[in-house]
């Protein structure tokens, strides 16, 4: 008989980090595979989780050191540092959001330690992997997050109000970016009764724009629009529209009460979106909302963490947004690893087993062996 | 010629308070009926209006002391201290929440000041003054603002999702107490997608309930339901139905993941509706708001101010929550004010004369001639 491969799920240690990489449904579901699972104390607390719920759900529950000793899979969702795995299996794998790209260092230091480092973050984009897209159900919360924190902020009502007193005029939102967390920031505007309209460099969103509702904000008599590239990319356009579609998006903004800013490119700094000269022509008490604030930022002066007001107008730059909304997005992130690990699933080892070939391991791997193999650090 | 009356429209001064009794849209109306309006320098800043928009319509700006000198007709939004009014005309009619019932000294003192001091909020709920009516229209911004801030605490998302990574359930929401504010609540509630209840007192309020697609909390099969009283209070119910429904509103509020309290009886305290026990069945991270908190209080350990967690439940309760979405409070605010003043303007002598024997009148004047003459004060 196979010793059951142990799965440690670990409480998270960075600042602002409320989520969880297991819920009890996928703890549940683990040891329905054959798994023992073991959770840190209180890992769940911030999502609502408590160590009961886990225990009640048949795992472990101890402190670190215990919970690491003999793990073969570590969860996490922001990668631990590997200095603080001592007492895991030789090759664990540790399946986390490792954000390689800015963490260079711990990744080859994962290799070093000789830890199979799979980031979760990097998964591709294709059918098969949309149940393990951590970024896709992260972004969605977020996209209804940035919403309400619009509103939390903003001085009035976002519906239309027919009141005895006279009427109160629908909120004005444009969403710039229609990626995941875009489209259903749309969503909820509109659930809000707002009057919603949006952007995005891909102008083949305008259909997706106009199946929420909201209206696109596109240049339409300029020549140079290519559509959307490979890999959902914006081609190149050209520079006569490049110019008017600013011009278009820039007096758009000045008559808006939210602006929210979803534009995040994997791995590189956020594209500036908003400037300080266009903050300026908004109305005073309008709100922004920066989804991209902790990745340098789609809005000038934004600062991740705070409510900064300039020209009267509230530059929103909450960190770690999916985190603010914790229960559910910890539940989806669960769910997504789950996914991922179950599809890999061996029946008589009773453990992963993740080809050297599968284009989802290709996408994920960043460590294996001691050695750093990902193209992203510099690995075959 | 007459001489114009003067409206002095004052910066309020009590804690918490961002509204203000003028917008630039009454202020330019009450220049069209022939008076001439005065605005304290920063009176409507909070609310999103400078004092360029306020000149811009029409009123002068200036320090309180040159505002107030002369002024036949001084607006507020919480009544002034009487003897902050020096330089007011004599007799000057002071248009304001002035809560008689809880500060019955500064009604006396209005009156041995000889001001008029008009209590708004007394405003009679007949059809002719449904547009002077300051309770309903800031109840209903009440309404909304609730339902954002209990989603601003809640840790999931109140819509449905149905995400590749499987499916997010509907936040449950609970209604107690269905005037204006409760109404707002559950059409804010149902508009962001979550699954809505509701009950009230009185037993009529279930089509209201119904029409706005949520589901009424009754009590169906115990009889001594009354119904409606007369002026919209409950009437006696047998104590056989006052406890079943009792024991049906607990088994509910446990199921709940929100619940919204808005029960507020002018002039008295508020009417408990969750206690201690009840809030230990919910299920930790659920949310209460209590919009009732300043009058006592409908939860059990709500604290004016603050958030409180209680068995895991976050207690909100947010002072003057109109004043949380002071553009739009204020914008209607005045225009309750307009509608009141101007409904009894007289056009010779370009100043509102107010008939003894109306019963608006006889609703809201608090003092008059250096008298109490309102019943709440112990006058005629």
């Amino acid at each position: 008989m196979t010793q059951p491969v142990r799965i440690a799920v670990l409480g998270e240690t960075a600042d602002f980090e409320r989520r969880v990489a297991a819920s009890p449904e996928t703890v549940k579901k683990f040891i329905g595979l054959g798994a023992a699972v073991a959770v840190e104390s209180g890992a769940g607390l911030a999502s609502g989780i408590a160590d009961a719920d886990y225990a009640a759900a048949g795992a472990e529950v101890g402190p670190r050191a215990a919970v690491l000793a003999g793990a073969g899979i570590v969860l996490g969702v922001q990668a631990p540092e590997p200095a603080t795995l001592a007492g895991a299996a030789p090759g664990a794998r540790v399946v986390a959001m490792h954000a390689p790209a800015a963490n260079p260092e711990r990744a080859k230091a994962y290799a070093a330690a000789g830890y199979e480092a799979l980031a979760m973050e990097l998964m591709p984009r294709i059918t098969r992997a949309q149940s393990m897209d951590v970024l896709s159900s992260q972004s969605n919360l977020a996209g209804y997050k940035a919403v309400l924190d619009a509103a939390a902020e903003y001085n009035r009502a976002f519906p239309m109000m027919m009141t005895a007193a006279g009427t109160v005029s629908a909120a004005k939102v444009f969403i710039m970016g229609v990626g995941v967390a875009g489209l259903q920031a749309i969503a909820t505007a509109r659930r809000l009764g707002a009057q919603v309209s949006a952007t995005d460099v891909r102008s083949a969103t305008k259909e997706q724009i106009l199946s929420l509702g909201a209206k696109p904000i596109f240049v339409e008599a300029v020549k140079g629009i290519e559509g959307e590239g490979s890999g959902g990319y914006a081609t190149e356009m050209s520079d006569e529209y490049k110019a008017a579609q600013a011009e278009l998006v820039s007096s758009h903004i000045a008559k808006q009460d939210i602006v929210i800013t979803t534009a995040l490119i994997p791995g590189r700094a956020a594209p500036r979106l908003v400037s300080d000269a266009q903050i300026a022509t908004m109305r005073p008490g309008s709100v922004l909302v920066d989804l991209a604030v902790e990745a340098g930022g789609n809005v000038e002066g934004a600062v991740a963490g705070e409510i900064v007001v300039k020209h009267g107008v509230k530059i929103v730059g909450h960190r770690n947004v999916p985190s603010r909304l914790a229960a559910d997005s910890s539940l989806l992130y669960a769910r997504n690893l789950f996914n991922f690990l179950s599809a890999f699933w061996d029946k008589d080892t009773k453990a992963p087993v993740l080809p050297d070939d599968d284009e989802i391991v290709k996408g994920v791997r960043l460590t294996q062996g001691g050695k750093a193999v990902h193209p992203v650090l510099g690995g075959a």
